[in-house]
């Protein structure tokens, strides 16, 4: 079934959140390791905003795929996105506490197993794509693993994170350093998620590919900067996790280098961008437009 | 080129050796943080023994595979077993200072650090096979990625650290759940070598999978025996690694449950069993009988 272009939202958000349950409550359900399975059930079920699947959904929709189509996709990036999120919450990384207002992975379940429900969440991203059932020919299911690898891996996520803590030894760094970090750690894995709609769909093109492109390296960098932002404004209760937790870190944020004035510029004009290179998709992307307005817009 | 019948087991390592490190410099060259490229080598480069990625070669020589169709699942493994000792030796898991007779990860680059080394080099592991050149179709690579996501993930390997974490609470097992645990902690990315093997050449069939299947399975059992035994009996200038670490983390070995005579007539027997399963092979398995033996007679 085709996703509707006047679906709202909020609906989107509830289809995308039941259809996501239905495939990990699927691959998780004969998990040896009932301690094991219980952990990544935990993780994976405490309320995320799931704005990446969500990415997927909306961009596959401009190109007519399927609901089908994306799910596989979709599912793969929470997997991998809440795997590192775990990792990152290790008292050893950012040592945080909270998680979308609930302890974190290894406040419940201990570092060991935090380590290792990470790890196990990491692969499952991976062996889901690859036992995909059918709708999706092999050559396309390795070019997904192809772009999801190289977003979330040591050319991408991987690397952003090792930059983030080699930053932490310096007084300072530049703002253009800065950003290149942000799109590693972030930004990749925003453009694997619009790239994987595209690539999910059978209508897509080179022209498309370009837009898209600059549209999630822009939203990637805002949604980083906004991070900081949200860090520094935003309360414990409403964040979920603990407010001002780069500052206990010290942190070279891009609101410390740059100010907090100019850092809310910045999103802005990222977000501008972002809006001009799909323009010209008209009502096509309204869904993915709609999606990219409420990222700007969001406090949490 | 195909693989020689006549290499004797010092050639297979030597060339392994070689072939690997090659994969590995292509592929770690432009990881973009120097920090964590440099963990991602110091672990990759401090002398394995090669046996997984040698059970692919030797595996693949049977069915007159070339020495190019196996590099990439060859490295694949090698780079999976790397990540999962830098979590491994991680303090919240086994808290080993020692591997292969040099400080571990973490102890050289820092917890959060050896946390980010592993997951990068599990990422990378699964991005090779994706984005290999070409010798393979899309469809033998994604049959690759399935046996070896099934294998070391919350299927396998993932499944059977957290059952050990799991047992840590316990006085005492049954001897088969433990059997159990150690196939999946060791016995399945053992099966996953045997496997990939057989898929990177063309000339496979199902009589074999099932020989193979017996032959992996019981190597993979007994080498995780065996490693119990090493941790009693080597000293820990051979081992590399710290000896007595089960004793110190009052671990439940084979050992401890039967008793260490029983323990290593376990291990002849389930060596007999695998010599069994392969013996109508003929002089086409002479690689790989070799390399059973000498991982029979280890001492490391």
């Amino acid at each position: 079934m085709r996703i509707k272009n006047e679906l709202a939202l909020e609906e989107l958000f509830e289809l995308c959140d039941k259809r996501l349950k239905n495939v990990f409550a699927n691959y998780l359900l004969d998990i040896p390791s009932i301690e094991l399975r219980d952990a990544m059930e935990y993780t994976l079920s405490n309320g995320g905003k799931h704005l990446r699947p969500m990415l997927i959904y909306a961009t596959g929709h401009i190109f007519g795929a399927t609901w089908d189509d994306l799910d596989i996709p979709a599912s793969s990036v929470e997997l991998i996105h809440t795997y590192s999120l775990i990792h990152d919450d290790l008292p050893a990384m950012d040592d945080a506490d909270l998680r979308r207002g609930k302890p974190s992975c290894h406040k419940v379940y201990g570092e060991g197993m935090a380590i290792l429900t990470g790890d196990a969440l990491h692969t499952l991203a991976m062996q889901i794509i690859a036992a995909h059932p059918a709708s999706l020919p092999a050559a396309k299911r390795i070019q997904m693993l192809g772009v999801l690898s190289q977003a979330c891996g040591p050319y991408g996520m991987a690397a952003g994170q090792a930059l983030d803590i080699a930053i932490m030894h310096e007084d300072t760094v530049s703002i253009p350093l800065l950003n290149d970090i942000y799109r590693l750690k972030t930004g990749r894995l925003f453009s694997a998620c619009i790239e994987l709609g595209r690539l999910a769909s059978t209508d897509d093109d080179e022209f498309n590919q370009e837009a898209l492109a600059v549209f999630s390296d822009r939203i990637g960098l805002a949604f980083q900067i906004q991070d900081d932002i949200l860090d520094i404004e935003t309360n414990t209760e409403l964040l979920g996790k603990q407010q001002g937790t780069d500052l206990k870190n010290n942190k070279i944020t891009y609101p410390k280098l740059a100010g907090l004035g100019e850092a809310k510029a910045k999103v802005n004009s990222l977000y501008e961008e972002a809006f001009a290179a799909i323009h010209h998709f008209g009502n096509k992307a309204l869904l993915l437009r709609e999606l990219a307005e409420s990222m700007l817009k969001r406090r949490k």
